[in-house]
């Protein structure tokens, strides 16, 4: 939650000026992004209104190759009608540009605040936005292998090793064998596939009241098991901020998910498994997180044992906790 | 250079519907301010067509009592055609308003960058700008004492100790020490005082072009001899990145400064030493910040010899570093 870069007002007019969106008015360096720098970028307009953008600066995590992946995602999505923010592209029609060694990216600026307490009608859209990317990426040819699949939990959790999981939380290093072991062999294998944003917690969806106005950071997006990006989204939508589940929303979001895309049998059966790897996806990440964050980083660390948490309450309930849309 | 508080969207669209500015549509944490927190927020306006406002939240540093006086002042100035953002009264009229334990104002979002280079047209423009403040504050009725003068000074000294000022350089002790004892007894007491901003850098001015569009964070703004505040400016300006001074930009700021409200022969006789003083006053705060700040903090720590550099240079230069504008 930090910028790590400082940028010049002068480059950043003569970054400007390589777009065809007006002369810089404003920048303001915005609080979000963990893996990048994120500015604000207000300009005069191409018709002297005035236009809002969000320049990205890719600092680490993100591999230059992988740009196109993400910004022509966005690119494919936005045409589709989808909510999610268009790149722009520099004179020369390039999605990114490179500042020193560092790639940055231009980002059409999409209203909206992310919710700490969603209510069911707004659950609902976002399960519906989902859906609809979902479906209009069919037809987006490039593909990303999921670096944080099963097989990534395993490298993670063999990264942390028992003694940092240990450290977590002493029932940690059980649990975690137990269930990559459950996972393993319970993990689905003949589900469609699709794009999936991987990521879908409330930081990342702008709400305008009751509608999505954007579907943001998609910097997790992946090819892998369409309805896993419905079970993430299940783990960081429908329990509050004290850990409590809340099946109201639960049911809102299957319910506008299921309205524009809806689940077959196999996909509605396996949900309580994907989304045990949902919990493990997050508790690896956030465990791997927290051994490696030095103590001055500028990064607020996030709990593990949140996902744990949640992971035990799936296990428990296993199909109730996916609450079927009446129709 | 964060945002200290999590302001979930709920609440802030609450606390926006205390003022008659629209309906809440977009909010992003900044990474500006170290004493506070601030959101940049857009709102449908009341004409529909849109607004922005800083939201800021008085984090520490600046006590409740004197939010009056620093509101006030933004207030009095815009009222008085200077550039500086006027203060949103909530529905009730008030300036500020609580939210929980810390006070909050709603403040005119102004365009413009912050300069890393300045070029002369610009620094003529800060230094018009700064008088202009001086002749507008002049009928403004509060008053603050600047906790940040000479006797201030010795208190950080003191405070930060010999030991403490030879961690951050063994010269340290003997030039503070030395410079105090000059300082006391070669601080002017006859000069005309007036309302000061006291804090002028270039992150604090925003530029469009060569105008100024805005002066912002006047949270260190007191009553104090006048010309010391063109001497902090001085001070802040007149030196690239690398510490080398730059007189073309001295040059400008004063005859930019004078174009409105000229000096005095007193006033620019004592430049030399307010230029002391104020490398005094922020060599004594760095210091002081250097040692109290946790190495896990998420502030990035200003080297205090940058100012040990600028007192060195301003002893041995006099008059010299203030050039007289030519008429």
């Amino acid at each position: 939650m930090a910028v790590y870069t400082h940028l010049g007002a002068e480059e950043l007019a003569a970054l400007i000026r390589e777009y065809d969106v007006g002369a810089l008015v404003s920048a303001k360096g915005i609080a979000e992004g963990v893996s990048n720098s994120n500015w604000l970028v207000e300009t005069t307009g191409t018709d002297g209104t005035g236009a809002r953008f969000i320049l990205t600066m890719y600092e680490r995590r993100i591999e230059l190759a992988e740009l196109p992946f993400f910004l022509g995602l966005l690119d494919h999505l936005a045409e589709k009608g989808c909510p999610v923010p268009r790149t722009i592209h520099d004179r020369d029609g390039q999605a990114y540009r490179m500042l020193g060694e560092k790639a940055v990216a231009l980002i059409e600026f999409l209203p909206g605040v992310s919710l700490d307490h969603p209510e069911p009608a707004q659950a609902r859209s976002v399960g519906a936005a989902l859906a609809g990317i979902h479906l209009a990426s069919s037809d987006f040819v490039s593909k990303r292998t999921n670096g944080l699949g099963p097989s990534g939990w395993r490298e993670l959790a063999d990264d942390c090793g028992e003694t940092g999981l240990t450290q977590i939380d002493p029932t940690l290093p059980r649990l975690v064998e137990d269930e990559l072991t459950f996972l393993m062999a319970h993990w689905p294998r003949d589900l469609p596939q699709s794009v999936i944003h991987a990521d879908l917690f409330p930081d990342n969806v702008l709400m305008m009241g009751d509608q999505v106005g954007g579907l943001i950071d998609f910097y997790f997006a992946c090819n892998d098991i369409t309805a896993y990006d419905l079970a993430v989204t299940h783990t960081a939508w429908c329990f509050d901020t004290n850990g409590a589940y809340r099946p109201a929303i639960a049911a809102a979001l299957i319910d506008g998910y299921c309205s524009i895309r809806p689940l077959s049998d196999e996909e509605y059966s396996a949900l309580p498994v994907l989304a045990r790897g949902a919990c493990m996806r997050f508790l690896m990440t956030r465990a791997y997180d927290w051994l490696h964050t030095p103590a001055d980083a500028m990064v607020t660390r996030k709990d593990p044992m949140d996902f744990a948490k949640r992971l035990l309450f799936y296990a428990e309930q296993g199909q109730q906790a996916f609450p079927l849309p009446a129709n």
